[in-house]
């Protein structure tokens, strides 16, 4: 007898046929004879529709800790009706709310952090051969305040379950059937990953390939939860993701691409130690999140910084760097909202050289002007025309993985 | 310096507008200086939507405890929006759950009764100065899972918070502007009542003036809690509900209209001892609320009793008598649901003579037949067909309170 753990997000619970589908899958795994603990977040559009709602009393001003408590209404109904589902197949059924399974999360309304999950209650319903449906994405702070984690917590709910009760498997259900080599909508050769390491997927989450949440991934890596990515439209396996991996023909496990990036330019900065810390200081006391960082020289004792933040984080980087000129000095701001990102990840890529010259090579047979670079250990990313964002990630797509 | 708890119901906070009309008679109080509880119910038609979505799922037959989990996300969401409100109108506010209000319940789902509030959080965030809005209808079980109160429970989530902290008055607002000699969409010489006592309030809510909760009612007189009932939309004092009201020019506080009722005679019974003990506990058993019971001599040593029960009951009660049949012999059975219940409540009524006979000779001025009558301490119940009800209640309104 296995304990599995199974994460089904809004799209897949929006309605009552939906909700059916998700109790078939949940009945037919405990029928197996397996403990079934599943987490599922708001039904459809619910959480926007009270966002909403919020909006009309005080619109982006409400506190975060009454946004908690109005968002965390969202999962709470459709634990309700999955478990009612579930009764009307027969099977014996708990749902439970984020704090009735144990969630202690800090304070941080909004975008809580899971502090501990204390499993007496969940135990005990396992104990009765109970199937347990829990609210995702919620928790109680040490104030008895209901808190929530933030978009996409049901994945990291999920996870801190499964690592808290050491279950055998989490499953994340989505409405793909796992993680492919790139996006499938816009490469059809796009072939679907069976095995996947953590830090190739969150490299893959990172760039764009938002299948999975990444603080659910650094979850599971941490305590060593096995991950599955599947449908629950399909039956059939997903994509595992776990620490090591079977070797594969290819070394390059996804291509991805992300159109939702900016690059800013400071132009003619004082060549002084201290600087770049300086301006990356003050973007983090705004909460924004820097990703490439290039750092050249210029011209007369000046050096020039190029960074990338995503679009909508754009005027207020802009802004905040404006209103702190007198930290330190530069010639000119610029910036190209013009750009995309496309990034090649793997985890053999750093004992396998010539992997960063093979996508180079693809983009300069398609004619496709490379901007900037950057390198890890698992990737390559590389800055492009906007416009070629498709036609790079073919390219590239075709020369390793095809 | 007061401490008042106010009730809001869903039909108050149904939309923004009505949120900040609620959120501006809250902060108004609090500006004078006082602390303030506000208990408020799910918004306008949520409890009806959540019930209707469980009822796609499992019509009727979803187990209590996760219906309890489903409505209760009704108040949850209608909290959250309220204090929102208070927050923009810039006074400290806080939102509790009944559970986090510290409301203990017993197990019966649907229907739990309160057992007892642990107040230190209420307690706590008064003497912060919050003002907090508490979910109502709502409570935690010994088991740690959510229970709600019935229809109508947030009146009696109100009164058990006033009880509790010993409130200076608790205040339920409504639609109307208090409680009137009768019902004043009918009879337009109905006046407000100024004060009533707990008992007349009873009465008058059982018998059909449904302004506020018989629970909460009870509740109040047990814990000799001041209610006051009164409008959410016009600033005028109500009608005051408290243990002794001073003498007023009338003895009968209200005349009340039912026409939700149906007789059912149960003709021919043998007359021995325990009939009809037997009869009304099969009907208890089934959970059928009995209202008026008349008992009469009948032929060649048989009697018959008639009753009345609530229009929905009425098949319930005639399946429950004919398939028990073999406990109890009877010749036949037969109801009538084209009748009406119209009632004059009075405290003093007891201890002045003549009060049935001039209500009995206000129906006879207008020409209706009497069909049946009961009588209690402080009421008198005429049966009645049922075109005469708006006839017969403008008759005896006229006849004792004009």
């Amino acid at each position: 007898m296995s304990l599995i753990v199974k994460k089904f997000g809004g799209s897949s619970v929006a309605n009552a046929e939906r909700v059916f589908n998700v109790a078939n899958i949940i009945t037919d795994e405990y029928k197996k004879g397996n403990d079934v603990i599943v987490v599922v977040s708001a039904q459809g559009d619910t959480t926007d529709d009270l966002i909403a709602k919020a909006n009309e009393i005080n619109p982006g001003r409400a506190s975060k800790r009454e946004m908690d408590m109005l968002l965390s209404a969202g999962e709470q109904i459709s634990i309700a009706l999955l478990a009612m589902a579930i009764e009307k197949l027969g099977c014996p059924v708990t749902s439970l709310l984020g704090w009735q399974a144990g969630f202690v999360t800090d304070s941080n309304h909004g975008i809580a952090r899971i502090k501990r999950i204390e499993s007496e209650r969940l135990r005990a319903e396992l104990s009765k051969r109970n199937i347990i449906i829990v609210a995702g994405f919620q928790g109680l702070n040490k104030y008895d305040d209901i808190t929530t984690l933030g978009r996409g917590g049901s994945d990291t709910s999920a996870v801190a379950i499964a690592a808290a009760l050491k279950a055998d498997r989490c499953q994340i259900y989505t409405d793909v059937d796992g993680v492919y080599t790139t996006d499938p909508r816009k490469v059809k050769s796009a072939k679907k990953i069976d095995e996947i390491t953590y830090d190739e997927m969150l490299e893959l989450a990172n760039l764009g390939a938002q299948v999975l949440n990444n603080r659910s991934v650094e979850m599971a890596k941490k305590y060593n939860v096995e991950l599955e990515v599947l449908s629950s439209l399909e039956n059939k396996p997903g994509t595992i993701v776990k620490e090591k991996v079977k070797m594969e023909k290819t070394l390059i496990k996804g291509v991805a691409t992300d159109c939702n990036v900016t690059s800013i330019s400071v132009v003619g900065l004082k060549d002084t130690p201290g600087v770049a810390f300086k301006l990356f200081n003050i973007l983090a006391q705004k909460k924004i999140n820097v990703d490439i960082i290039l750092q050249s020289v210029g011209r007369d004792g000046t050096k020039d910084i190029t960074f990338t933040v995503a679009d909508n984080m754009h005027d207020e980087a802009i802004e905040a760097l404006e209103s702190n000129k007198d930290i330190f000095d530069y010639n000119k701001l610029s910036f190209d909202n013009n750009i995309a990102k496309v990034s090649i990840v793997g985890a053999g890529m750093e004992s396998h050289p010539g992997v960063a010259s093979k996508m180079f090579e693809a983009l300069f047979d398609a004619g496709i002007n490379i901007q900037m670079i950057s390198t890890s250990e698992i990737k390559v990313s590389v800055l492009i025309e906007k416009k070629y964002a498709e036609k790079a990630q073919q390219a590239i797509h075709d020369k390793f993985i095809i």
